[in-house]
């Protein structure tokens, strides 16, 4: 599996706008096995993405769909700048469909 | 939802037996709804987690169940520290249980 840990900021006061974008489009992309959107209590500004993917290429082609190049164009304007990405290899756990449990 | 994204870093050449312990605690415990566990391709020591839980107090609550208590003590020797925790506040998202979707 493939993953990503990453913490956006969205322009002042457009945090939800961005959410909203985000959790519209994420609903059903192909290999997409966990994509949670979350707010910071200590940053109004931030957004933390936690995803999980079947494997890499899974991701890079979810960034070409129609759907998501969309969303992209939409929230762009509300998003001041990515603070913090990293990848990993999630290896498990609670959340997963039971296909991808280990 | 109350959420936590974590590193910890195992003792040196230990991280694939803390997953172990990890992987075999947190399998159904109350109020937990995501607890993925990942290895980070760039530190070979390091554990990232990613957890969601109904809310606070169902994660502090775990921490003193019994089996966690135990897994806590199983792993303890094998973890050199933990090196980032955030605080999250999920709103949703894929890989929740569909009552938690808001």
């Amino acid at each position: 599996m493939f993953g990503l840990i990453g913490k956006m900021r969205a322009a002042r006061g457009q945090r939800d706008a961005v959410i909203d974008v985000l959790r519209e489009t994420t609903g059903a992309l192909p290999g997409c096995l966990s994509y949670i959107v979350a707010t910071d209590p200590a940053d109004a500004d931030a957004i933390w993405v936690t995803e999980v993917w079947t494997d890499q290429a899974s991701h890079k082609a979810s960034l070409q769909l129609p759907q998501v190049q969309a969303a992209i164009a939409k929230a762009r304007p509300f998003i001041a700048g990515f603070e913090f990405q990293v990848e990993t290899h999630p290896v498990g756990g609670v959340g997963l469909p039971a296909s991808e449990k280990s």
